[in-house]
Formats: C-alpha cells, sequence, structure tokens
C-alpha cells in the first residue's frame, strides 16, 4: 500500500484554498518559494538523515553534528546558495549546533559593538569560518543578572594588554554553545577594570584555541558542560565551561565601536524602564588607560537584544505548528472507541475533549506567526527611529518583545508537550518526534531573558504607564487602551511602592497585556486583504477560537473586573463549542498549510500520507537493542536469575 | 570545605520539629524506620549508583539495569530482607526494569484471576525469578480501548489448546515492559473464541523464550519497540512488541478462577459507572470447548486496576516532593540580584514570583501524599465489602482513585517541570536530575488509564449522582456535599443527553470534584492528633496554601456560581501572600522532612548541603565528550573548515 495517502478522505473535506493559506502562513510568496525549496532539498539528502538521532551516545551525536556542520556549509558553498537561503538550510537541517552561535551571535556582536578595524580584521575570517565563535557571557553564578558577571578584564598599561581572569569558581563562564569543543573564538564578557576602576561589563574578543591543532591556548581550561535534557536536542551541542588564568589579550580586543550619531539624551522614562536590561557597556580604553564610556552604543546593544528576542517569538510559531501538525494528523489517523456494528471506531479528532485541547494550540500557532510577523515590523521601525535619535518607543518596542517572548515561549513549550499527550502512549516513543521538540524547545524560556524576569519588565512598563495617565502624557500604540479605562485613570498611587511584594500578580497583569496585543494583532491582520477561496474564513475563525479559549481559561479575571458577566462566560463557552465544530473539518488542511517536510516534521505520528502504523513498526527494529535476538547481558544477569545461581554469580 | 552544610542557616530558622513531620511523611514510625535504612543501604552500595545513567548508550544502559535488577535480587536474599523491604529497596534503586512488571503486575494477576492450580503451579516459579513475566494488553492500535483489542485466542478441542494469534498489524503488543528482551512468560490478553463465538478479552499465560537458551519459541516474533522520551528514564526498559504466528498453548492456561463466593447481583447503576473499565473477563473453557462465564470475576479484575491506581497516586507525591525539595534547596542556594554594598544578592526563594510558583507546589505534595494515604484505606475498605458481596461503595471508590490518579499525576508531571524551570538554566542539565525525573514520571499521565478517559468516567458517576438527586437514594461520603448544592438539585434532565458534546466541560467539573476531594481530606487529617512542636501548624499552612491556590486559579468557576464575590477573590489573594511568607522560613526544613537521600534525590541542584557549584562543575567534566582534548571529529570536520579546505573534504 506504499504510496496511499491515508488522509485524502480528510484533505476532500477542507473547505479552502490550502495553496494560498500557504503563502499567507510562509509571510509571501517569495518566502514560500525559497523555504519549499530548501526544506524539500534538504529532505532529499542523506547527508542530513536525523531519524537515527535518539539512539546515538553522546559522542557519535556530537560527531554527527560536526559532519553535518561541514556538510551544509559546503552544501551552500556548493549551490552557491545566498544568505536567506544558507540561513534556511541552517533552519531545516534542524539540529542545533555550534554553527547558531557563530551565526547568531558571534558575528553580530562584532558587528554590533565592534569597531570599524574590529570589523574589518574579524568579520571576513568569521564570514568564511577560518575562525568559529561563540558568546560567552553567562557564568556559573550569573545568568540573569548580567551585571552580577564576576570574570575580570584588567587593563594593564604597561603591555597595552587587558588580563582576563576567572577569580572564582562562580565566574566560570558557564553554558555558551560552541564553546565545549569547537569554538576557536569567544566574545567573552567580563568587568572592565581601568586603573583599579570598575567600568561595568564589556565584551572582548579572546581567541581560544590554537587555529594549528586546536588544543586551548595557554591560561584557557575549557570543557563541555555535560549532557542535557532530551536523547538528542542540545546534546548535539556543545555548551561549554571556561576559566581564565590571567589570560592576556591586545587592548584592540576590547568591543570599543565608538558612536556613529549624535546622541539625544534618552528619555528619563526610557532608562526606567529599560535600566535593567542595558548592562553591557560599549565604551573606549585608551593606550594610556583612561576609560571613555561612549554615547550611543546603549542602544545599539539594545537594538541586539530586540533582535534576538523577536526571531524567538517567529521561532516559537515554528515549533508549536510542528506539534500540532504531527497531533492533528495522528488525531485524525487513531481510531479508538465508539465502533458501531464492527464499523470503524471513532477518530479521536472526533471527540469533543480532544478538540478542546487541540484546536486552541492550533489557533495559537497561527496568532504567534501573525504578531510574530508585526514584531519583525516592529524591530524594523524601531532601528530606524533609533537610526534618527528618536528613542520615544523603545521602551513599547521592548515591553512588546519582552513580553512575547515570554508569552510565547511558554505557550508553546507547554503546548508541545500537551500535543505528546494528545498522542497518547505513542506520543512518548521517540519516533513520534514529540520528546525531542519538547527537550530542544524548552530551553527558549530561560535563555534570552528568563520568562518572569521579562514578565517583570512589562509589568514595571505597565505600572509606569498607569501612573503617567493623569499627566498630558498619553499612551499610544500598544498601551493606548489603557486611556479607555476608567478604573486605571483613577490610579494615581506610587506604582513603584510595593512592586516587590505585589509582583506574582503583576506578572499575571503582564501576561494578560501581552493576550491582548496577541489577539488585537491577529484581528488587525485580518482586516488586510487576505487572498484566497475561504482562507480568511479559516483565519478568522481561528482568530476568534484563540480569543475565546483566552477569555475561557482566564474568565476570573474577566468576572472579577466586572467585564463580563458570568451569563457572557457561558455563552462564549457556547460559541467556543461552535467554533471547534467548524475547525474539525478543516483541521487537517490547516496544518498541511505549514508546509512540512516529513524529514523536517521528523515525526512518524505526523507523517503526510497517514500510515502511521506500519512505520511505527518498522521504525522499532532499527533500535541497537534489537541487533541480537538475544540480549547483551543474559549470560551474567538473566541466566543466573532463571537458575537461581544468583548468589554466586560475579555482578 | 567538605563537610560544610550550606543551608544550615535555613535550617536554623525553622519553627517546627522535623523529625516528628517525617514521621508524619512516612506515614507511621515503622515506615519512616523501613525507609530510612534501606534508602540509606541503597545510597550507600555503589552497586547501585545512578549518576552515570545519562551518558550511557540505549544498550549500555541496558544491560546495566540488568545488572542492577540482579544485584537487587542478590541484596535482597543475602540479607534476608522481608517483602516490604524488598519492595523498599526495588522503589530505591529507582530506575524503571523489567522487574517492575514482574512483581506489580504478572505475579498479581495470576493471584488474581489464575485458578488454585494455575497458582500452584505459576507463583512459586515466579516467586523465586525462575520465570520472569511481563504483562501484554495493550497492543499497536488499542490502547484505552481494551475490548478492541485484535490478538485472538481460538479454542482447538481437537488438541484441547488456545492458538493465539496476531490476525493484523495493529494486533502487535506494544509497550509492555520486560517483553522486549527479558520475559520468558507473559500474561497476554486476547479475544476468547470459542466454537466460532466471541466471548470478549481473557487473560493467557504464554511462555515466550526457551529457559535454556532465552531464544523466543516457534511463532513469536518479539523485539524492543524503541527509544523513549528522555536519556535514561524508561529506556532502562524493553518495553516490547510482540506477534503471534498461531501459538499453541494448553488449555489450562487460560486464567480462568472460580468464583469463591456466591454473587450477589451488582447494582444497575455500578454497571453503568463500571462498564468502560471492566472489559477484562476471566472465565472458564472445559475441555469440550463449553464456555462459562464466572460470576464474580470482574469485580476482582476491578480490584487490581483500584490496587494499582491508588498506588500511582501514593508515587505522584514521591514524585513531585522530590522535585519539590531539588528546587526549593536550589532556590535558596541560587543568588541573583539585589546585591547591596557588595552584599550577597537576593536568595531566589525569597523572591514572591519564586513563591508563588513554589510553594504551592510543596503545598500540593503535602496534599497528594494525605490523599494517598486515604486512598489506601479506601481500597482496603472496599476490598473488605467486596468479599462481603457489598458493591454499594465501588462507583465512588472507581470515582474517587480513577479521579484522584488523574489529578495527581497531571499535577505532578506539570509541578516538576515546573520546577525544572524554577532552577533557571542549570535546571536544564541532567545533572539537575530533573530532566530524568520529568522523563520518567510523565507516562504516569497516559499509562494505567488516559487522564482524560479517566476524568470522563468521573464526569459520568458525577452526572449520575446528580440525576438521583430527587429521588430517595441520597448521596454520601465524598460525594454528600451535592446535596448541599440548591442548584443541583433542581437538575432533573436527563444528564446523558448531551454528555459528548459537553465532555469538555465536564472534565472540568470532574477536575473540579477531585480538587475538592484533596482539600477535604487535607482538612481531616489536620482534625487528627499530629504530635511534634510546631508540625500540626505547618501543615494548617501548607493546606491553607493548597485550598486558597486553587481558589485563585479556578476563581472564574467559583465567581461565575456566585460561590464568592471580587472581593472574596481579592482577599483569598491577600491570604495567599501572607501564607508565603509564613511558609518562607520553614521551606528548607519542610522538604527535609520527605528524608531523601542525595543519591534518591539524584540531583546536584538538591544535595542536602547545598554545596551547589564546586559539584556542578565537578560533575561536568565526567561527560564523554571531555574524555579528549580536541573532541573526535576535528580533523575530518572543524579542521577542513578552518583551512577552507570544505569543498575537497569527504564529508
Amino acid at each position: 500500500m506504499e504510496g496511499v495517502d491515508h488522509l485524502a478522505h480528510e484533505r476532500n473535506k477542507s473547505e479552502f484554498d490550502v495553496d494560498a493559506m500557504k503563502i499567507v502562513w510562509a509571510g509571501s510568496p517569495h518566502a514560500f518559494v525559497v523555504s519549499d525549496r530548501i526544506s524539500k532539498l534538504v529532505a532529499s539528502d542523506p547527508g542530513f538523515r536525523k531519524d537515527n538521532r535518539s539512539t546515538l551516545s553522546r559522542k557519535e551525536l556530537f560527531k554527527n553534528t560536526l559532519r553535518k556542520a561541514a556538510y551544509a556549509w559546503k552544501t551552500i558553498i556548493d549551490l552557491h546558495l545566498s544568505e536567506e537561503e544558507a540561513a534556511k538550510l541552517r533552519f531545516y537541517v534542524d539540529e542545533p549546533a555550534f554553527t547558531d552561535v557563530h551565526w547568531g551571535m558571534f558575528i553580530p556582536a562584532i558587528k554590533g559593538q565592534g569597531t570599524e578595524e574590529q570589523q574589518q580584521k574579524w568579520l571576513p575570517l568569521a564570514y568564511k569560518m577560518q575562525i568559529i565563535g561563540c558568546y560567552a557571557q553567562t557564568e556559573l553564578g550569573h545568568g540573569s543578572n548580567v551585571q552580577g558577571l564576576e570574570t575580570t578584564a584588567t587593563f594593564d598599561p604597561q603591555t597595552d594588554e587587558f588580563i582576563i581572569h576567572s577569580p572564582t569558581l562562580t565566574s566560570s563562564k558557564w553554558w555558551p554553545g560552541g564553546l565545549g569543543k569547537v569554538a576557536t573564538h569567544a566574545i567573552a564578557y567580563a568587568l572592565l577594570i581601568v586603573g583599579g576602576r570598575e567600568q561595568g561589563v564589556h565584551g572582548f574578543i579572546v581567541q581560544l584555541r590554537s587555529l594549528e591543532d586546536h588544543s586551548p591556548l595557554p591560561g584557557m581550561t575549557v570543557g563541555d558542560i555535560g549532557m542535557k535534557f532530551g536523547n538528542g536536542a542540545y546534546n548535539a551541542m556543545d555548551n561549554g565551561v571556561l576559566r581564565f588564568d590571567h589570560v592576556r589579550i591586545p587592548r584592540n580586543q576590547m568591543l570599543m565601536r565608538c558612536a556613529q550619531y549624535t546622541c539625544l539624551c534618552m528619555p528619563s522614562d526610557a532608562k526606567l524602564i529599560l535600566e535593567p536590561c542595558i548592562l553591557i557597556r560599549v565604551s573606549q580604553v585608551t593606550c594610556e588607560g583612561k576609560y571613555k564610556q561612549s554615547d550611543v552604543p546603549r542602544q545599539l546593544v539594545y537594538g541586539a537584544m530586540l533582535y534576538v528576542r523577536q526571531t524567538i517569538v517567529a521561532d516559537a510559531s515554528c515549533a508549536l505548528s510542528r506539534a500540532v501538525c504531527i497531533a492533528t494528523r495522528y488525531s485524525a489517523v487513531r481510531r479508538q472507541f465508539g465502533s458501531q456494528n464492527g464499523g470503524p471506531e471513532t477518530q479521536v479528532i472526533d471527540y469533543k475533549t480532544q478538540q478542546s485541547r487541540l484546536f486552541p494550540l492550533l489557533a495559537s500557532a497561527y496568532a504567534f506567526r501573525f504578531v510574530g510577523e508585526w514584531l519583525k515590523w516592529l524591530y524594523a521601525d524601531v532601528t530606524q527611529r533609533l537610526q534618527a535619535n528618536d528613542f520615544s518607543t523603545l521602551p513599547e518596542a521592548h515591553a512588546c518583545t519582552a513580553g512575547l517572548k515570554s508569552l510565547t515561549t511558554t505557550a508553546t513549550a507547554d503546548g508541545i508537550e500537551e500535543c505528546r499527550k494528545l498522542c497518547g502512549g505513542h506520543g512518548y516513543l521517540c519516533s513520534s518526534g514529540l520528546p525531542e521538540l519538547f527537550a530542544v524547545y524548552v530551553p527558549a524560556c530561560t535563555y534570552e531573558g528568563e520568562n518572569t524576569v521579562l514578565l517583570l519588565q512589562v509589568a514595571r512598563f505597565l505600572m509606569k504607564t498607569v501612573s503617567q495617565l493623569g499627566s498630558s502624557k498619553k499612551p499610544v500604540g500598544t498601551i493606548a487602551y489603557m486611556t479607555r479605562v476608567e478604573h486605571l485613570m483613577q490610579c494615581r498611587c506610587g506604582v513603584q511602592r510595593g512592586f516587590a511584594e505585589l509582583s506574582a500578580d503583576l506578572v499575571e497583569a503582564a501576561v494578560a497585556h501581552c493576550q491582548l496585543l496577541v489577539v488585537s494583532k491577529f484581528i488587525e491582520k485580518l482586516q488586510q486583504e487576505i487572498p484566497g477561496k475561504g482562507v480568511k474564513q479559516q483565519l478568522e475563525v481561528l482568530c476568534n477560537i484563540y480569543a475565546l479559549f483566552l477569555l475561557h481559561k482566564h474568565q476570573g479575571d474577566f468576572l472579577s473586573t466586572g467585564c463580563i458577566t458570568p451569563k457572557h462566560a457561558a455563552l462564549a463557552n457556547d460559541e467556543l463549542r461552535s467554533l471547534y465544530s467548524q475547525v474539525r473539518p478543516n483541521a487537517i488542511a490547516l496544518v498541511d498549510a505549514f508546509n512540512y517536510t516529513d524529514h523536517y516534521l521528523g515525526s512518524i505520528l505526523g507523517c503526510y500520507d497517514g500510515n502511521v502504523y506500519p512505520k511505527l513498526y518498522e521504525a522499532a527494529w532499527k533500535d541497537p537493542l534489537n541487533e541480537s535476538v538475544v540480549p547483551d547481558g543474559y549470560h551474567q544477569y538473566i541466566r543466573p536469575l532463571l537458575k537461581q545461581e544468583i548468589r554466586t554469580a560475579r555482578l
């Protein structure tokens, strides 16, 4: 029965133009074409296979990742791929690797914080991968609190060098990807000390390993920090530990980009909001040992943070949609209970309990896609403004980016695990793809701003806004709604008082604000023209599901503030049930619109043709335990049990 | 600084008698003594070490599990351990293994469903481990729906045998632990066919492998189903696949226990509630091919299900308390932000956001402990009643057990992951113990009754109860509260109508019912005398936290039904904050009361002495990747990149 589409009956049911929806999902016809071509290229190349990932030992897995990274680079060169295509290829290879950090953090840090000369010296090497970089910020004792980093960089005017040192155990660099075994260079962050004075945390380019034999340079103790969550996941990455023992680097390896444009003073309330985030400094140290703080660097560093976080929001919709695609297809294949007169059992996707868990996640995947698009626009907008010395929207952009990073990553991690549970027992098998997807995704809740810390920053922004409501400064953009809330208009008390005491409640307020943001951007998306038969109607249904699902989940907040009555809540719930019925015939087509290859999905349960059971059966036999019929260990450990010879056995 | 207790300052703060609390947690002084002795015995024996688990390949891990199982058995024999002590030893070895299924399912099935002769023949062999058994129920195509099992057992009167056969791919046995590589025998469930008539699903004792050379017997295709979630976790277990090709077994290997006591008819409403659960039949087939359904067997099978589920509730409190212990200790060690004048930073346990996530989980661990104790009592009570032909409490006992299994396992799985996130980045390391704890625990949400399916059974019970409210049959026990709800008293409509349509809402109602159960059993516990200075006061605080946390989380339900006003909700929230402050100084002592060894916790972040950072640093170097300074793969894959020789490299 090779080649039969077991989900054809589902696809025939759909009421909209799937190809048009694919364009909407991709963002543009161009984006669709590139994604489609590159994903199929990767899927069809056995050099990129990943179905063996879960059975490899740590060393085998890591070596295989090195091979894939090299092979990807060779493919990029051989096929003359553009930068956009190369990035897509790395994306579809779908395995954490040192190259992520090299391209995604090392190079951007030099571009953002390096001087012209530094850029001219280091970037061409990095672009050709003649050096491989990592980003050594976090330490054993400090993650969120970047200002607390303990590594020191002491300027020695005698030799015109910095002495990089790890004074304590907790100052050991810890977590940087690519550091453990691969990177030749690092951007290392350290507390700058000039003339005995501490000048805050700065970035330094430090060579770690010999370019000849890859051995660590003198004064460096470097290694891998060990196994992480999941079978494959981030175990393909050499997250590393690094200790400096008075390592000397030339002065010109401190990142000290000068201001390129005159700085207008940042408005003070922007500073208030941003203060906890702007921690890394870009300054200059002269050969005489004079420290000069540069004028606009903080915004540059800040821009990089916004950039990374908005990509994380975009990635959330990818990860969640993958899990939803798997769970939706499998829910249509799987049948359990309800057989009538010997006929087939009920597809589990037809159970209301399944729908009420699955369809809000499907709606969330679309919602996150569109808010991610908007955030990309917001980033471009704020960057343009910063270049024109307009800082006015920076606090809002920060709050949006931080809040949406937190909201979407938490919802996505939870959603992947929910999808895994929706696949029942088989979801627990690695061949379902979902354990790997969860384990590789979930650190997004912690890295690049721990999610609760970020929500507190949003809360601070909201409280600041509320405190100004009575003044002449009217809130605009995503917080304009606040002027319409009478209750808030009456709040005049000092919002800083009691912040820490009430922080758990403030976090809930921040989440509500971010949810409003997602809903309103989904609605704005629907106000645009969207071509394709039935496409807009489907999106309207999903938008309503997303909004009403949140209302149902948080009905306590709506009821206690008098925004809705119990009757409204009940009506909303009725409407939700009706919306699930409308999604049902389109569910498979709505996940087909993601246009994921079976390779990228990496899941037997989610395979396009729905031919789940033969594939599960076949995959089982590939486990290493099945290499022999009688397992290794039988003679030493099982037979002595059965033969009652255990007391004399050597164990 | 070996031997320094970094948490001593926390322990000195506590306001209650920790030793007395340890007895409360253990359940009795005797239970404490046994647990304490056996856990220390396991912890001190290098034969049971588990810190290397995450780096082993599948085959190494599995072989190591075989070794540990044999070693545990040898220890049990050498030390003449009692049955209670042996069970504790297997518990503290803390690794899924074929022995779990042998002792926990194979032997109980024979005891519960086998005839006297069957028990006399098979149990002595099983008790001495001269045979090793597994429990082959689920199939590739059927999990929850046991009635849908496709494996057939056709009686052949010519030879007085059953022919066991797998007629379809989806009828392949799939998931049974111990089946893949170890078990010599199985209790296999199959659709009985006698004289051409299907007689429902029955259990059969089937030998799988030769007792001489362990090779599968003719007609058996058997193997491992492959990797599962997590590094170690259930990959230590050989969950298996099994296909029968017309395998013949003697008639006397069908489990056909006769009724031991006269059967009173089960009340019809008990049947209604229990119908979906009682699926496995125990009957007799005579040598002439006559099928005789026995009279009370269903209750026997049913009792076994109650038993297994109540142990799962007890296990939930163990797993959750482990995670909470780790997260609480690490939250007291970890400091971030808030340094004043160069002093130490703030312990993260002092942040209200941390407390509002952690302390409800601490309270839940205690709450689940006590409801588990009550469920154990309930099981004993219902067993006694069944033996006296009293079925009256069976539906309620079923609903309580099913509902609490669902509630506690879902909350525990989510709670472990929440604890992992509360440990920040380091929680993602395997050395934190939390990834393993999650991966090994989470299948409890799916096995022995999928959690949503179970809640629907509870909902059915509740609806049945509501429909009878107007009648003379007054609800008693855990549903007595319903007579006090006026709104419910007015419900007379047919509750079966619309059940499927409203099932998502009914699941929410079932959860609420179960939460009430947990809270009320916690309160009942506090009405007993509890010795020890301050012990009862601490438990009262935890009970209030558990109850108010649920009220806060589900305030929408309370508000929409008019049970509370928004003002009440706000007051409850204020009270919750105050309770967190009361727990704070006692937090470390409250997790010390679990009396877990560092071995059992298996977490560097949760180690008793709080000496986290040196241990993390030391553990890192044990990763296989650190065996060589320059990684395997450097010459083939990294050097060609750096030297720009990638186009000609062999990849």
